[in-house]
């Protein structure tokens, strides 16, 4: 019953598998090396982008964070939800590697931006010349840090406000694979056919043991993104096991079933709680996250019967056994039926 | 015939073991797993510092310059040898996470900084005022860029300048292992017995995949630590496979056993080369590296038998073949006794 | 009729003659003269602090993100209130000289924080370990950027609240003398004795030419202050000329003249404009500042007469002649009584 | 008898005079005044460069650091002389405004990179693909730390080398107008005729209270120095006050006047000291400034009679009076012949 992230859970054996398979003999280091070549070839197919510039890293915040000191000068104020990772969980990495951009928080229901307050936001600033910041890119992430899925549309109609105002579009994409197959399209059309102009492709919460890609669909950011990536330590000396995890990733479409079999558990869970008379959803569940809420009580039996997830926005400590308060329930590609028919069970009494 | 660098070799099977038998259930992220205190436990044994803070990341640069934040301001200088990797080899990112610190280069004839030409370097900075940067933290590599040892006394000589200026010294191991053996001391004599006060205590290069551990001999710099390393993008989310990798290393003395082989295969490398008549070192060997000298033909024959290493301050380019040009050989824990042979067999013509 | 800002107007020429006197032959440079140890001993008097640490510098922003600087770790948050110059009006300066902290935003409803949502604003940061920024200080404005003041009470309950988390204070002091002339209190205690750790004492504003004190009531800030001073730029080599101009505006309390002045002319103007039936005011004016709410076409005909000032949230252009909009008038120890009267006259029709 | 520095000196009285004339009425702040205008068309005449971007600051510091700033991305090296200003005296100013960026420093015997030594150390960096730094701007003194001039023939020489890599030319001209007059060329001549592409134009240690101005030869450059002047906090907002100075200073050649002065003082005390038996001179003095060596003990009766001065890289106490020690003489334009003369007299015993 260990519903608190997508990170808790183990590496797919086909990774590993590639792991050992690519432990042979001497290559080049520092991503001169075949396992390497491999991966950016099938990025580039995925994403039908051959000209893209391909990089990996082993973490979901350094993707970010290196994606967006490629488009943010340091005058700059990047345009993110109110609860974006990159405002809430990257410990000031964003102003680190930008040399001290803002962040400027468009305000969100759900974690979901509109295009209306995007545009009500970015037209706020740059209003006062050289005395405030300018404006930068702006970041999208897809699924939410709420469970809830930005429809084509919605990226469309993000991604056309930028362009208004002439800005790029980041989209943090740690759980892209969720996301897109919930959307039931293709990577191009979730990423640049709507205007994302970098996407930090994650693979550690789906499956993988550290590997992010990070992809330009403008190849012209190529060598600078190489430059910072190594100023900031992400520059993998032994390459090709960053790479072997992604080609295992990769491989007959590993990847989207793990986000299937992530994003099945996460429905059947909600089905089971949807059927209960005191369950209410504080989001629109999607991906493979969702945000159910009940009683004190009712998440004190489930901790006693050794539960593991996050309460969200509250504390269960002096709680009162009636006080509601929600869970951020997270499944992963390794979440079994039974851990989810013992929640329920036990959350059933 | 592959020895340009100790990252181009494989991983040792034992550490693929230990991420598998790693791979079990969920566990705590971010570091809050039984894998991972397992690790810290061991690097505090082996050091003989049960209060050491101890922290884990994947590349050296972020070993290093995350170390050097924790004790350099931006209004500071760091002490380096004029080869050090921080100075030459890691992009600015010692400038990057300090927030701009300086690096004040001593000069060495071989890699290894002598105690007076330290002392007279830190003693020529800080007589500005305010005008000049203030003298901060010295680093010392051991083994050094150039193959060469220091010496437990060298070591104890370094950090006693240090203190005399009250001036903290870290010292990057990221070929710990190597000087360890050749030393035959223990880790504590090498570290803070002899001075040291934070170590990068390398692992990538002998056989890990991607794995160092920060030791800080003061625990009080832990928490710092933990923010910078987050900060950085370099806190891994399933954390337990970085330390998988250091409990592989560190059990039975696994990783004192691959830095035997590479230092083994060095010593007959060196042994073979010392018997040839055209053949000088540049530089004293030890460890697992070595820069002998000889002719631009040589250096033809070699590689056109498929030999892989770097020509070391010159170029092979329209070098005459009497010219006599330096070799860059480095070995790894999987460097056989064949590719050895097959060198040597390959120089002797 | 320039009501724009208070950095419009002249020099007070009592400033001047100051820097003609201080123009004598040869001195020491960067603050070791005469004229400096006086500017640093009168600010000391009047703030009751014999053992003050006091720096000058010739900008408002330099002294604020400085002085911040000083307190707050590139991995913190600064809480402020939602319209602070240093988040506004900085051009991320703030985030440039701390290394990339972050501002957390307190909302207001008139530029004034209050003590609850202080308390409110920084309880929900830190609360994600090692994931979000930790707590930094917090900046106070007096007056605020809305021309708002804080009472001595509420000075107090802020500083409280900061105490209570151990977070130093920062008070943004570039209109303090406004201030200090509506409170009728002394600099102590506006300052120490309601719990401010470091205040920017400004004086551009108030009939300097540029020169600013920042005040560290904890002295063990000035060596490292004085560093990040001369890293900044900000050391004036004749430094005689910035203290000269803090003599002037100390001697015979001319700064409170000058702010006495300016805020009589604001009042002038408030009573006149209070006696009108359509004029509103969107903040309680106080100090030298006043948003008076009135329709586009009295704009209009104000500009037409040659008046000078902001349109504040809105704009001018295309807005029907009865469309109501704010101006933000501000005073300075210059205006004088015509100016006042002639914009009323031509508000007056 | 104050030869410590050309900051210790006094402001030129018209100077002060300017300030007084610009001192009426209200202006538009930020520069947004009519003074300012006129010191830029003033600037751009006297370069012959009528689409300069020109902008004023306060401290040499500043226009150095905001100029390279402009050039030097993060993961660039800015190659300087080894007793570069922005080396030795900015308190990692440089490496502060460029985000990290590092100082490679060309070796010289007096203070003067040769050009074959700037393409020798230039051509050594960038020989490590992304793991070095990457060649960023070059840096010129003129005149040098130490007193020495280049020719024009030297300053076209060390910008072709620059051309050659494709790099862009700083010149530090905190003495500009000391060496334009040895050189007798023109400001172009000195500046874009020869190569260079941005120059700091110093004025305050020739006359002016605190007054730079920054000149780029490309205007392209213009918005985005003004966005990193103002997150510097060295924007101005009573700006007309750096202009004033500006334009006194270029009024009749003022400017010409005092550096003729300064350096005619040098050249009187030079001469004096050549025709003693045992003064040498470490570098070939030029401009307003040497470097003389003699005795201790004739150090020490001139210090007893009342001379400041600067001891050169070694100190006074303990030497036995027969030691050789340098002394830093610098004059400035108020530099009479009085204190000249009783500097001779008493060194003559």
């Amino acid at each position: 019953m260990h519903f608190a992230s997508d990170n808790a859970g183990p590496v797919h054996p086909k990774v590993l598998e590639a792991l050992a398979a690519a432990n042979e003999g001497h290559v080049g280091s520092y991503g001169a090396d075949p396992v390497t070549a491999e991966a950016v070839a099938r990025i580039r197919e995925i994403f039908e982008a051959p000209e893209a510039s391909v990089h990996f890293v082993a973490t979901g915040t350094a993707a970010n964070v290196l994606s967006l000191a490629s488009y943010a000068q340091p005058y700059h104020t990047v345009f993110c939800s109110d609860v974006a990772h990159i405002h809430e969980d990257e410990c000031n990495a964003p102003e680190f590697y930008t040399g001290g951009a803002k962040l400027t928080l468009v305000p969100t229901e759900d974690g979901r931006m509109t295009a209306s307050a995007l545009r009500e936001t970015i037209a706020a600033e740059e209003s006062r010349g050289v005395h405030g910041p300018q404006r930068g890119p702006v970041s999208i992430t897809q699924i939410t840090e709420r469970g809830t899925l930005y429809s084509r549309g919605d990226l469309t109609a993000l991604c056309e406000v930028a362009k208004d105002f002439g800005l790029p579009v980041h989209m943090d994409g740690a759980r892209f694979a969720n996301a897109l197959v919930d959307l039931d399209c293709t990577p191009a059309e979730m990423t640049w056919k709507a205007g994302v102009d970098v996407v930090s492709f994650g693979g550690t919460k789906n499956g993988l043991m550290g590997a992010e890609a990070v992809v330009f669909f403008d190849p012209a950011k190529a060598w600078e993104f190489e430059l910072r990536r190594k100023r900031g330590g992400h520059l993998f000396s032994k390459h090709r096991y960053l790479a072997a995890q992604m080609n295992a990733y990769l491989e007959e479409d590993l990847w989207l079933e793990l986000a299937r079999a992530a994003n099945g558990a996460r429905e059947l869970l909600q089905a089971g709680l949807s059927g209960m008379n005191d369950v209410s959803f504080a989001y629109e569940p999607s991906g493979n996250m969702m945000f159910p809420t009940f009683t004190a009580g009712d998440h004190r039996r489930l901790f006693e019967a050794g539960a593991v997830y996050h309460i969200w926005g509250g504390t269960l400590d002096g709680a009162a056994d009636e006080a509601r308060l929600t869970a951020r329930l997270v499944c992963d590609w390794s979440t079994g039926p039974e851990a989810v028919d013992h929640f329920l069970d036990t959350l059933r009494g």
